[in-house]
């Protein structure tokens, strides 16, 4: 159920919508928007008497909601949530790029691509400092030290940073320096995870599971929103297919399906989602083609030498190349960039 | 192995060398390209000695083909090849879109969507005639008459037509009538349909299957090319994975990798690779960023009413829409459509 | 809509019940049982009006069909199909086993097999004489001498022949030789050859497409018995998954859901279900825990000298290992074998 | 690199091979045997030189292990692993059952429960009080009420409890009433809590992934091992495919493959694999036949009222006719159960 309060109505009203919820012992989440607030409520387990709500001062109607997700679904915004990064915001119209390496490994190579991908028009900086790794045996990242040299490239860049954080231990640290957290897609089922960045305010970007269906990924979404934070972004990245000569199988398909669905921005991740440098430029344009609000690139100074996932890495003269692409798409599209 | 013959080699050259092949116990295939022609050879187990070759008059050069498919393989020809279809050609450059009805209905039904699409720029009419469904109980087909319906459209219209072809015993009566056939993806590895189709000389459009690989794609078409016919245009429409809530998967990703890998020309299919119809465009747009030859929409006057494939065809204003939204894409991918 | 007819009905009585469906536009399928004949009604878009049928004499009850398959449905028949083929039936009770090579290739190489394996207890020869192959160039049978062989091979030990027909032109051939066809997965849905064995009173083994689901499955053996023939046994071969140590999935969990499903025998195919000839003998006796009604395996005298899938072929002491295990697991289950 | 020492090799022999490997800048892992200790070696990037090891006393051997895991290779043990709970042991030739409900709901249900499996021969018992569920709204489980009435079953009926840990900051309190830990599907790959556990002492049965493969599955395992804590078992669930008639798609296809590939042990879960309760003791049974350590079920006393999984629950009854099915299939096997 979905209470939608009118327009002009006052702060006052909007307690009491809430408190007459929690009276029925649910929970009311309320949703500011541009226009009105709406309010949600989860806890019931079965239909509930709209008049209850619609005959209280404010309020102009009161929906059910007929998805298993509830606060994250499109009947409870039509507007398009928007993350406000300061520099640049996440949805709403415009295309965003984040571009940066896998890994941080050393500082030159972390502020040199910086430099270049802000250069060239990037909007936020990636970087990985906790690389989740299949094996135990494998570079896993820089901790402390690369969240600190993200840090330093934002400081010289401007751009906002965007990291992985891959347990609860290391939340606060991580929150210390990024600006956006990443939910890499082994994490999208971490439940205990997802409950306690739900309880912060930092925007958070929640990969898509290997092979989560586009149910259980906005469930996922659904548990931090429920939490309280609002400010999530979905990325695609890849499923697992049979198919063996990609790393994954780019699943742009659900992007038209998941703007009808929910109202949380959309990025397309296209070099995990190919695993092949080559294919980045080309889904790339084809993702802002069906309208995401953004993509997000590896990047590095020498692929062949990085410690993680260097084949789908770009190169500095690649990611240029990117850039001028994406522009052409984005103008088509009536989209900045 | 592939024989690379000089630019100005000489019919009489070009024999020579192929009968040096056949006396060796192998097939060789002459493959003429713009400025040279190529001599594919099939049947050996090994590899071969390339000097048995260079040493020829006319021999350029005796190149090893590392895949298990030989004939299609980029390896044997940097020219992308292309389909000339007359008003129409499919490769090399231009963006052509193939769009019509899921199922020959009426003939009302053809001529008023030929009619349409034609006006809003479609280069091919497509239109099911055999159709292969999954219960016996289903709506079959048309069969002869559809065909005529689909040659009254073409007439009136100018525009080639493609059609189904879904057995042997019809391909003789498919060929009357069409002038590209279509191998559905449940008969992708028809082996028998494909080699009956390689004898021939009319262009094939060869779907990938549910759950092909790229290799056993290519080896399917290498099935049709190896007998002689080298008219063969790739069709990918979406593959089958865990998620439900589209029909298929459209597997894009796997384009910029037949690039490298093949010089066939590859066509998108959004209509079976979403299965809902406001999935279509977006993922036509996508399609034509990535760099493909052309794609092929279902259209319907009604399709509510549709006999096959309602919910994933496009209505006539759909259409017009998406005509819009391709010519912006392929002109800033620098294709004329 | 089944209509049952009492234990006692006479022809006349099943014949004019049968007249009334074809009065009403409809096609009456009558299917004889140990105590009584029920009539499956097939070509209705929407629910029949069951007191049509119960008013007749003969007429015991009149129910609804819920699957989209019909004929094959459990529904249709409480009593499960035994297809007898004189030496050996399969379905009923007993426990059936398949075995013999993947490609017949020379006569030796089949009569020591059939030799082998019928003096272990196997009830059934299996070999394929066309062999479709994913590559043009390689293996692709022996084809009619091939059969010819299989054909030697029964004379000799008095064991049944199956064997692969892999289109319509070579189906005559075939049944001449064969006792039981073999429809490959990759053939599950080639309708036009389903359609025309559903003519033929031949016994036919219908494997499941590698990406098929069980809805799909069905559907194709029901464009079988749809068309008269109803000697259709179904063979699970494994399924195609993202894990690629193993050559399929072998997805044993869909039997006891088949149980409930159809009244059709079901045998697994362990060799082409894992690939790999040690996890042969481990499956099968998983597939008759399950409870099904036989096995298939390959078995070669020099598995390395194969020119088919030799890494999944049992050698001759394997295979009676093999069938000390069955028999083994079948007493347990109270089956004979 | 594995190091083996001679049978009859003393501590300090075993110990100064330890301090060689760690001289070199990597880490032993000394592996006692039951006739001779082994030393796993990793943190090296290539191969070492076996040499080095091979010239100290009390070495038998250094042996290359050709696997990215290492620890948990069949390579480094021919021996099976042995997990030893005091009345029952997992591993070793014997025939495991674990049984109870999905969600420990109430002191009744468990104890009801527990008392049944266990006069029908359960070995242990299973029951969930943290349940990670895909909605925020679902039943989350009791928590730590739910593993006081978990220990309360334990003391009563005898048999250790299996309980899941979802979570690092929950584990201390599953530490402290649970005998085996369960890492569920959605944490296979949860890598700081299998890092966390790798550092105790208490057994832990490791999930296979919804879409994992045998690789990543068993560096996960590597995860825990390396780390110190051999005392892992595996347990293979049903994996996620396009099949939906099923819940998942149990592949026993894996176990002969894990069998040469692994010593730990490994236990299936048709409750989870398949989805429905009639399918749960033909896998059950099919699961013995492949010759696995134990068998995982879920059982309620009204699978009806149950607050997660009801569907795939089995009755009382059901649980006696498993047991009774189970022990014929085990004494085929020369397993005792």
């Amino acid at each position: 159920m979905l209470i939608l309060m009118k327009a002009g109505a006052s702060p006052e009203q909007i307690d009491a919508a809430c408190q007459v919820v929690r009276d029925l012992g649910f929970m009311p989440h309320a949703i500011p928007g541009a226009v009105r607030t709406a309010i949600g409520i989860t806890g019931n387990k079965g239909p509930l008497d709209a008049t209850v709500f619609t005959r209280l001062d404010g309020v102009a109607d009161a929906v059910p909601v007929s998805q298993p997700y509830k606060l994250v679904s499109r009947e409870v915004s039509p507007e398009d949530t928007v993350i406000d990064l300061g520099p640049v915001k996440i949805g709403g119209g415009g295309v965003c790029v984040i571009a940066g390496p896998c890994s941080v490994e050393t500082r030159d190579q972390v502020l040199s691509t910086a430099d270049h991908v802000k250069q060239h028009g990037a909007h936020i900086l990636r970087g990985g400092a906790f690389k989740p790794r299949t094996s135990p045996y494998e570079f896993q990242g820089l901790r402390e030290e690369g969240l600190k040299i993200l840090a330093e490239a934002r400081d010289r860049t401007g751009m906002p940073v965007i990291t992985e954080v891959k347990d609860t231990e290391s939340l606060p640290m991580v929150c210390r320096y990024a600006d956006v957290l990443q939910i890499g897609a082994r994490n999208m089922q971490n439940f205990s995870l997802l409950e306690r960045i739900g309880e912060l305010g930092i925007p958070v970007m929640l990969k898509r599971g290997l092979s989560s269906t586009v149910k259980e990924w906005l469930m996922a979404a659904e548990y931090i929103v429920s939490r309280g934070n609002r400010k999530v972004i979905l990325c695609e990245r890849g499923i697992r297919t049979f198919e063996t000569e990609t790393r994954n199988t780019l699943d742009l398909g659900v992007i038209p399906l998941l703007r009808e669905k929910t109202h949380l921005p959309i990025i397309i991740d296209p070099s995990h989602g190919t695993g092949y440098a080559r294919g980045v430029t080309p889904m790339a344009r084809a993702a802002i083609a069906t309208g995401v609000d953004g993509v997000m690139v590896e990047v590095h100074p020498e692929p062949a030498k990085a410690l993680s996932d260097g084949p789908q890495a770009l190169t500095f003269p690649m990611f240029e190349r990117l850039m001028r692409d994406l522009r052409g798409i984005a103008a088509v599209m009536g989209q900045r960039i």
